[in-house]
C-alpha cells in the first residue's frame, strides 16, 4: 500500500503547478479599465451562480450523505462522499477563478499577437486541467491511505454486515462514496451550467440579433454579460467537473473490480496479485498526471504561430508520454500470474501485457469515435455539406435532415464501441474495460487544459467586442476560439467513449456489490435477461434519458423565455440603452438566468439519483441492472445523436455564411439559423449531460446496491 | 386438435363477409364521370405501387424462404413462410381494392347526407378489417390442421435435428415461419407505404401551398393524385398488414410458448394441459373474429347522426362482446391444473382465471396508453396548448418544444407498460404476456375496419374538392375524416402496447428456441446480462431504431426532393396547368414517388432482417437476446416520441388555425406549419414502422435461433 505515496505525490505536484499557472495567469496585463470592468461583471456573475448552485448541491449532498450514514451506520462513507464533492467543487472554483480573470488578459495579449494571447489562454486553461487531475488524485490517494486497513489483503476476507442481512465490503464503500460525491457535483454542474449557458445564449440572440438587429456581444444587450458568464459556468466549470468525475469513476471502478476479484477467484488469488490489481489503476493515474503536467508545461511555454498545430502536437506528445509511462507501470507493477476465468478478469488472463492491449483498444476507439463525429459534423465532409444544400428547400427539410443525420450517425460509433468493448474484454475482462476507460482519461490534465482554453478565448472575444478594441483583436481571438471548437469535438469523442467504458465497469461492479452473500459473489453473478424484473428495468432505463432530455430542453426554453421578457422590458423602458447612453441592467439578467437554471437543475438531478434507488427497493437488484444497462444504451444514443445533429446544424450554418448557397441574408441562411438554434440546447445542454447521467445512476447503484432485495419487496 | 375447426370456420365466415361487404360497397353509386375518372387515377396509382412493391417484397421473401429451406432441409417452412406472406398480401390487395373504389362512392353518398356517407365509408373499411382477421386466422388454422402431426402431444417429445447439432421443434418452426412471412410484408408495406405517403404529401404541400398558393387537393397540382394514392398505400395497406402481423405474432408466440412449456415443465405436463394451452390462443382469436364481425355488421347497418358516437359505441360493444366470449372460452377450454413455476407460466399458476387477469392488464394498459397519447397530443390539454403558445417565440422554440414534449411523453406510457407487463406476468407468466397482447388485438376485425375508414373519408374529401362538388360535401367528409383521426390516435395506443407485449413474448420464445438441447430448455434458460455479448447486443440493438429512423426520414425527404423538382418543372413548362386548361401529368409524379419509395424501402427492410442473423452468427444467442431487448426498448421510446411530437405539432397548428394566438397568416401560424411538416414523417412514417421493426427482428430470431452458436463463432 506504500505505493500509494507515488500517486499522492504526483497529485500534490499537479495541484501545486495549478497554483503556479494561476499565479502566472494573473501576472499578465489585464488590459484597460473598461476591459477590467467587463471582466469584473463576468466574474461576479459567475461567482454568484456558482455560489447559488453550490448551496443547492451541498444541500442534496448532505442529505444523501446522511442517508448513507444512517443505512450503513458509519461516518466513513458520508465523509468520503462529502470529500469527493468538495474536491470536485474546489477544482471548479479555482478553474473558474482563473478563467474569468484570464478573459481580459487574453484580449490584452491579443493586442500584442497570437503567441501572447495563446500563452495566456492556455495557461489559464491549464489551471483547471492541473487542478482537476491533481485534486482528484490527491483526494483518492489520501482517502485510501487514511482508511488503509479497509484495503489490506488480509482484511478482505469476509463481508461486513449492516441491517443484519446487508453485506458489503468496507473498502469498496469508501471509494465508491468518494466517486458518488464527485458524480453529484458533475451532474448538477453539467445540468445547471448547461441550462444557464444556453438560456442566456438563446435569449440574447433571439432579442438582440433578430429583434433589435444588434451584433453578438454588443454591450447594449442586457443579456450579453449573462451570455459570457454562461461560457464559463457551462464550458469551464461544467466540463471540468464532468471529466473529473469520469476520471475518478474509472479509477474507482477498476479498484472495486480488483477487490471483488478476490472473491470471484475462489480464494486462489495471491497477495501480490491482489495488490498488483488494486494499485495499478492509481499508479496509472499517477504517471498520467505527471505526463500531463509535462505536456502542459511544454505547450504553455511554446512560441506558437499556429494554435491548432501546437495543441495537436501537445496531444500527441502527451498521449505518447502517457502510453510509454503506462507501459512502464504495467511492466513493473502489474501481476501476470494466471487467473481463473471470470467476467472480471476475462477469459484466460495469462500475461500482464493483455492490460496494455485493453488500454490500446480504448484509445483506438476514442480516436475513431472522435474522427467519426468530425466526419458527421464538419463542413469538409458529405453529411454536413448535404445538410447545407438541402436547407435550400426550407426550414422543415433542414430540421428533418439534421435529425436524420444525428440519428443515423449513431451506427459507426456504436459498432466501434462494441468492438472496443469486446477487445478490452478479451484482453482482460471487465477489469480491462475499466482500465481502458482510465487509459483514455489518463491525460486528463492535458485534455481539460485544452478544453478550458476554448471558452476563455471565446470570452476574450466578447470582451474585445464590448470594449471596442481594434477588430483585429477580435479576429485573433476568433481564430483561437475556432481552434478550441475543433479540439472540443475531439474531446467529445473521448468523453462519450470513456463514459461508456467507465459506466459498464461501474454497472458490473454494482452487480457484484449487490450480491447478497460472499458465497454468491464467488461465482460470476447472474442477472437473467429473461426475468421480468430485468426486462422492465431495461424499459424504464431506456426511457429515462428521453425524459431527462425533455426536462433539460424545457429548462432551457423556460428560462430563455423569462429572459426574453426581461430583455424586451429593458429595451422598452429605457430607450437610452439602445443608443448606448445608458448601461443596461446586466445584473437583473444574470439573476434571472441563475435562478432559472438553479431551480430547474434540481428535478433532473433528483430523478437521476432517486430512480435506481426507487427501482431497486421496489423490484430488486435485477431490475436495477436492467435499468442501468437500458439507461446506458439509450444515453449513448442520445449523446451521439444530439452532439452530431447539433454540430452539423451549427456548421451547416457557418458553411452557408461563407457564401455557399447564397450566403447570409438569404432564406437558406435564415433556415440554417433556425436549425442552429434548435441544435444549441441539444448539443450543449443535453448531449454532455447524458454521460454523467448514466454514470451517476451507476455509482448510486454501486453504493446502495447492497440494500436492494433480490426480488420485488412484496413477493 | 379438432377444436381447430372452430377458428377455421370463424375465419372463413369472416372472409366471406369481407366479400359481402365488398359487394355492398361496390353497389353504392360511384358519382359522376369526373369523380369516377379521379377515382380511377387513384386506383391505377395504388395498384401500380402495390405491384411494384410486391415484386420486390416477394423477391426478398423467396430468398429468405430458400435460405430457410436449405438450412433446415425442409419444404414445410418455406411454404409456411410464403403462405404467411401471401395471406397478408391478399388481405392488403382486397382492402385496397375496396378503399380505392369507395372514395368516390363516399363523396357521392355525402351529397345525400352524413348517414349515407358514413355507411359507405365504414362498409369499405370493414372489407379490410374482415379480410385481415379472416385471412390470417383461416391461414393459421389451415396450416396447423395440415401439419397436425407436428403439434400432437405425443410428438413433442424430442427435438428434431438439422446440421447435426441444430435442434428445433417442427411445430414451432411451421407457425413461426408463417408469422415471419406476414412480418416481412408488414415491414415493407409500412416502410414503403409510409415513405410514399409522406413524400407525396410534403412535396404537394411545399410546392402547391407555399410556392403556387393553391389549396390542398387542387386538381391543378401534379402531385395531388399521388398524395391521394399515398393515403391508401400508407394508411390502408400499410396499417392492415401491420395489424395482421401483430395479430398473427401474438397468436403464434402464445402457441410457441405453450409448446416449449412441455419441456419447461420437466415433463409433468398432461395432455389436457398441453392442448388447453396450445389451442387457447387460436380459440380466443376465433371468438374474437366472430365478435368483431357482429360489431362490424351492427355499426355498418346503423342510421348514424354522429359518426364519433357510432364508432365509440361499436368499440365498447365489440370490446365487451370479445371480453365475454374470451371469458367463456377460458372457462371451457383453458386448463387450470397447477403448473410448475417457470418464466413461461409464471409464479404458481393455479387457476385458469389468471389468464383472464392477464388479458385484463393488457386491455387496461392499452386504454391508459391511448388516453395518455390523447393527453399529450390533443389541443384540449395543457401540453399542446403550451406548445401552441410557445410557438409565438418562433420556429426554433416550436421545434425544441415539440421535441421536448415527445421525449417527455415517454415516461407514463412506459411506466404503464412496465406495470402491465408485471401484471400479466404475475397472472400467467410470459404466456400471460402473449395472451394479453392477443386480448388487445382480438377485436382486430373491428379495429382495422375503423382505422381503414379514416383514409377513405380523407380520399373522398380529396375527390369532392377535385371534382368541384358542393363545399358542404367536403365539409361533411372532413367531419368524417376528423373522427377518423381521433379513432386513429386510440388505435396507436393499442398498436404500441400490443407490439410491446407481442415482441416480449416473441423474444422469450426465441430464447427458448435458441437453447441448444432439450436438456437446456427443461430449466428456465438464462441469458446473463453481465456477459459481454449480451451487453454489446443491447448496445447495437438500441442503436438500430435510431439508424432505421434516419433511413426512413432520408427516404422521405430524398423522394420528396425529386418530386419537388418534377412539380416545379410541370408548372414551368406548361403554364396551362396553373390556369386549369391542361391536365397535369399525374402519372409522372406517381411513377417518381413509387420508384422512390420502393427503392428506398429495401435497405431498412434488409437491415431489419439481416441484423439478428449477422449478430447471431457472429456473437451467438446471448448477443441476439440483447439485440432484441435493446431494440425493443429503443423502438418503444422512438415510437412514443415520434407519435406524440408529431401529433402535438399537428394539433398545435390546427389550434392556431382556429384563431388562437393570431390565427392563420401570422408568423406564429407559419412557425406552427413548419413544426407540422417536421412532424409528418416522424408520426406517419417513423412511428408506425418501429413496432413492426422490432417484431420482425424477433420473428427472424425465433425462426433462425436454433442455428445461432452459444458464443462467438471464433472462440
Amino acid at each position: 500500500m506504500n505505493a500509494l505515496y507515488l500517486p499522492l505525490v504526483a497529485g500534490i505536484i499537479s495541484t501545486l503547478f495549478a497554483f503556479v499557472m494561476l499565479k502566472r495567469t494573473l501576472g499578465y496585463s489585464p488590459g484597460n479599465d473598461k476591459m477590467q470592468q467587463l471582466s469584473r461583471y463576468i466574474q461576479e456573475g459567475a461567482s454568484a451562480f456558482l455560489e447559488e448552485e453550490a448551496r443547492k448541491i451541498f444541500l442534496v449532498a448532505v442529505i444523501i450523505a446522511a442517508v448513507l450514514g444512517v443505512i450503513f451506520q458509519s461516518f466513513k462513507y458520508p465523509i468520503a462522499l462529502l470529500f469527493g464533492a468538495l474536491v470536485s467543487e474546489l477544482a471548479g472554483v479555482i478553474g473558474m477563478y482563473a478563467a474569468t480573470r484570464a478573459n481580459t488578459r487574453v484580449a490584452a495579449g491579443a493586442e500584442k499577437g497570437l503567441s501572447s494571447a495563446f500563452k495566456v489562454a492556455f495557461s489559464s486553461g491549464s489551471v483547471m486541467g492541473l487542478a482537476v487531475a491533481g485534486f482528484s488524485l490527491t483526494g483518492l490517494a489520501l482517502l485510501m491511505l487514511i482508511f488503509k486497513d479497509s484495503f489490506l489483503f488480509e482484511n478482505i476476507t469476509d463481508l461486513s454486515r449492516a441491517f443484519g442481512s446487508i453485506s458489503y465490503i468496507d473498502g469498496v464503500m469508501i471509494i465508491s462514496s468518494y466517486s458518488l460525491g464527485a458524480s453529484m457535483i458533475a451532474l448538477f454542474d453539467r445540468v445547471g451550467g448547461g441550462m444557464y449557458t444556453k438560456a442566456a445564449d438563446m435569449s440574447a440572440d433571439l432579442v438582440g440579433k433578430i429583434e433589435e438587429h444588434i451584433d453578438e456581444d454588443d454591450p447594449r444587450n442586457p443579456a450579453t454579460i449573462a451570455d459570457n458568464v454562461g461560457d464559463n459556468v457551462g464550458d469551464v466549470a461544467g466540463l471540468g467537473a464532468d471529466i473529473l468525475e469520469s476520471y475518478v469513476a474509472s479509477v474507482v471502478s477498476a479498484i472495486v473490480l480488483a477487490i471483488f476479484m478476490k472473491f470471484a477467484d475462489h480464494g486462489t488469488m495471491t497477495e501480490t496479485q491482489y495488490y498488483g490489481l488494486i494499485l495499478l489503476p492509481v499508479l496509472i493515474a499517477g504517471v498520467g498526471v505527471l505526463a500531463s503536467l509535462v505536456g502542459v508545461l511544454v505547450v504553455a511555454n511554446m512560441k506558437t504561430k499556429d494554435a491548432q498545430k501546437s495543441l495537436s502536437f501537445g496531444n500527441f506528445f502527451t498521449g505518447g508520454l502517457v502510453l510509454v509511462s503506462v507501459a512502464v507501470v504495467i511492466g513493473i507493477a502489474a501481476p501476470d500470474y494466471p487467473f481463473k476465468d471470470s467476467f472480471i478478469i476475462g477469459p484466460g488472463f495469462v500475461s500482464k501485457w493483455r492490460l496494455f492491449f485493453a488500454i490500446a483498444s480504448g484509445l483506438v476507439a476514442g480516436i475513431i469515435i472522435s474522427k467519426l463525429s468530425e466526419y458527421y459534423t464538419s463542413d469538409q465532409y458529405k453529411p454536413t455539406k448535404k445538410l447545407a444544400r438541402d436547407t435550400q428547400s426550407g426550414v422543415a427539410i433542414n430540421i428533418t435532415g439534421g435529425l436524420a443525420l444525428g440519428m443515423g450517425s449513431t451506427i459507426w460509433p456504436v459498432i466501434t464501441l462494441a468492438l472496443a468493448i469486446l477487445g478490452a474484454y478479451w484482453s482482460a475482462g471487465v477489469y480491462g474495460i475499466a482500465i481502458a476507460a482510465l487509459g483514455m482519461l489518463s491525460f486528463v490534465g492535458y485534455i481539460v487544459s485544452v478544453d478550458s482554453y476554448g471558452p476563455v478565448a471565446d470570452n476574450a472575444g466578447g470582451i474585445a467586442q464590448m470594449a471596442n478594441l481594434d477588430p483585429k483583436v477580435r479576429k485573433l481571438t476568433d481564430r483561437l476560439d475556432s481552434v478550441g471548437n475543433t479540439t472540443a469535438a475531439i474531446g467529445k469523442g473521448f468523453a462519450i467513449g470513456s463514459a461508456a467504458f467507465a459506466a459498464l465497469a461501474l454497472i458490473v461492479s454494482y452487480i457484484w456489490g449487490a450480491a447478497d452473500t460472499a458465497n454468491e459473489i464467488v461465482n460470476n453473478p447472474i442477472i437473467n435477461l429473461v426475468e421480468p424484473y430485468t426486462l422492465i428495468g431495461i424499459l424504464i432505463g431506456s426511457m429515462l434519458p428521453f425524459f431527462f432530455t425533455s426536462l433539460l430542453i424545457k429548462g432551457v426554453s423556460d428560462t430563455a423565455n423569462l429572459m426574453i421578457v426581461e430583455i424586451r422590458r429593458q429595451f422598452k423602458e429605457n430607450p437610452n440603452i439602445k443608443t448606448g447612453d445608458a448601461v443596461p441592467d446586466y445584473k437583473r439578467c444574470i439573476e434571472i438566468t441563475t435562478k432559472g437554471a438553479v431551480s430547474r437543475m434540481l428535478t433532473p438531478g433528483v430523478v437521476a439519483i432517486a430512480s435506481p434507488f426507487i427501482i431497486g427497493l421496489l423490484f430488486g437488484r435485477s431490475a436495477v441492472a436492467g435499468l442501468l444497462m437500458g439507461g446506458l444504451a439509450s444515453a449513448i444514443m442520445i449523446a451521439l445523436f444530439t452532439a452530431n445533429s447539433g454540430g452539423a446544424w451549427d456548421n451547416a450554418k457557418k458553411y452557408i455564411e461563407t457564401g455557399e448557397f447564397g450566403g447570409k441574408g438569404t432564406p437558406t441562411h435564415e433556415a440554417a439559423v433556425v436549425g442552429d438554434t434548435v441544435g444549441d440546447p441539444l448539443k450543449d445542454t443535453v448531449g454532455p449531460s447524458m454521460d454523467i447521467l448514466i454514470k451517476l445512476m451507476s455509482v448510486v447503484s454501486l453504493v446502495f446496491g447492497s440494500i436492494f432485495p433480490a426480488g420485488p419487496f412484496f413477493m
